[in-house]
């Protein structure tokens, strides 16, 4: 492997967390906004392990919240790379949340964020490769060009016409 | 206007936050993931005003980071309700950060978040319709049904070919 | 209207917190001191705006707390600069805490903040002044008179027989 | 000395706080609201010694904040009992602030606080009373009642000339 | 292997934490109070893992802090139960900081924390065993017990006459 | 006394603090980390008054948490210098708890905590001598001496039968 690239378990980064009493609201459930939080936290480091270089959020995709997380749970939130671009990358975040005395676990989240490696001064530099090795992998890295139309799209930096990839998700 | 409705301004909700050392990365720009929280927090405070319930986060739809936010900067997050659907709303939320000192304001985010009101057992409860009132609160209305299409596909909880309101995102 | 005057619109500062846990006594409502320290942030963003300067608290007048907030609740600070001296504001800050789901809405407490306007040395440095417009902002302009004279008394730096201003509060 | 009878050292609570980060503004010093949050609790858990209840903030004299405290400074909030009314107390706080590699330590800040004394219910309940013994816990005690009546005349709950004791820090 | 027996790997727990400016001194870097904190959560995930309880801290053995850790370094905890005496468990927690953008790793920090499984009224209740798998877990296994007989020394419940085992430490 | 000594009075330090939701754990108790944290806070505060520098933390000794504490309840934590070694200190923290409305006052925890001091560059740098005054200061001096030792073994920084301090532990 070469100096220039890195495969997914290179950045890969395992954050655990309790859920304390700050983090919920009046239900005693886990506030999505502090979620979304912890899964930047996560996904930075993984990103900062990727490219060897401080990184900045530059984007999250639609993230939803269909299961309840109580005070008490124990988060684990397990990030990596799945694909990067010139000076960009994107990683997936699963998050999983276990109430250990009731012996319960589910899987309760994932998401994409994108983030952008820079210099000391703040400009973006260029981050190596990522090369995927699984199967999973690699259907993560190629679904990444289709995402990635999307956020342009949505980011209005790109025609819906011109956004091939992302067609074959309405048309194939 | 009945009981069963509200107009945007019942929920438009507006906060002022300082950037403090701990919300900032080492380049002392704030983190993506503190303002995701942030933004969360107003966007449920306007869904309350709005239903009059307690109310937890569905979903945030894909936001994007383009400006740096400098530790020190004063945030104004803007939100209100764009349409309600049976038990859930979709909130609007607009941020700008402003350098007072520099006499720099600059708008730098915007993101749709969706709640869901609940009872006191965390079930779902009917909230009041939406009716928007000026043309711009029309055209949020308007978008809601599209992007709400993409929620349920990206969710893999509708096909992408009954996405109709959606499809003319791609062939208007 | 001069680059040397500002109105109070200029300075309005609108700031909305939920009460957390940890803001909150054993009786489960807001602690005193937290809502000091809100007030603070939310009146030091107020004359930020007016003088386009970094300020720094000089001064808070007497608060009486007669209403408990509960956990939950949520907080509305309203803050507006009410006068400007040589190089000070007076920010007046009225506070509301609201629980959404019950219905209920209460007024909770107002207060006087004082502010100096400080250049990035912390020296002292002239700021703009106030021209109320309201029949209301000139009866607030009015009384700041009175309300220097007695900070000036109380931290012993005027004679109380030379607060001729304050006297009439006595023998009006 | 009674049951219902305390003297002023046994509600003596000093608080030893380290100035974070988080506490200071651009110019790297404390901020004045943080600092009324920290006397809040000093204060309360002085009244709490006093009464032996739960204490609820009642009100907050005028504090003025003349001299900056930088981070990584040491405060010194020292806090006692001046005076017991029915169930309210009044408690007094000296704050000092220590630069201890540099040598350097100063008097910053002293404010009055007042609690009432609640029980579980939230209910004013009655404290025992406060039986002062050096000359200056004596002179604290005797201005109690004009620090008294200055906060039921600015709450609008005493009219101006009925303020009996008020009057001779003005005329005497 | 039964139910009341578990292995090592089934209590692993990796913490990922970014070292924030409020977990910092005036040398930019981490306070060894905070990393304790975070030390005893991750050690208590592990022992919740064991246990399948609720557990609290019993007790936590000398650590030593030979590593200065800096302001953005990202640490890495990894704990995992050594083990089970009747109620109580060991947790074994190693520490590495890393300077992404610089390139350094280093090992920082080990530290034994014991935790007691209790039940919903806090009353202490069974663990199941720990079989160690690997030599470096029996080598950990067979240490526990001498560890065991110094905290019971330092704790003054036991004579050090007593501790057999320990007294190989310094006679072997 | 010289320039070169100190007291252990001159490092004296109360901290109070009130434990707070966030502090605790489902059982509404204080997590034994936050309290560690604390700990570390009161002894380097007066680690820095003994000696005029910036001091780090070098190491906690064995601590053991056998009272659980409250939400609630009021925590003293008083530490001074047992004794100096070239460059670092040992620091000796003992702390209460106190449910005030319950009138329950306990010892919780002791602890000793060693510093080093530093220059700016984080150099160690020479400390003052600590001269023992009372006879429990006196015994703290000498058995700071063991405990030394104790924790030069365990940092596999001394041979144990060099121990000759120690060894007086067992075979006293």
């Amino acid at each position: 492997m070469s100096k220039n690239s890195r495969v997914p378990n290179d950045s890969f980064t395992t954050m655990t967390e309790l859920v304390l009493p700050n983090d919920t609201n009046t239900l005693n459930n886990l506030m999505g906004g502090r979620l979304l939080h912890l899964m930047d936290i996560a996904a930075a480091i993984s990103a900062q392990k990727h490219s060897g270089r401080i990184v900045v959020t530059a984007s999250v995709d639609n993230v939803s919240f269909q299961e309840p997380i109580a005070l008490g749970d124990v988060l684990t939130l397990q990030a990596r790379v799945t694909r990067a671009f010139t000076s960009s990358m994107e990683v997936y975040i699963e998050v999983t949340a276990e109430n250990i005395p009731a012996g319960i676990r589910k899987a309760t989240n994932k998401a994409f964020y994108t983030f952008v490696a820079v210099d000391q001064m703040g400009k973006p530099i260029n981050v190596p490769e990522l090369i995927p090795q699984t199967q999973e992998e690699q259907e993560l890295f190629a679904g990444a060009l289709r995402r990635r139309q999307l956020r342009l799209i949505l980011a209005k930096r790109m025609k819906p016409e011109d956004a091939t990839e992302l067609k074959s998700l309405f048309f194939s």
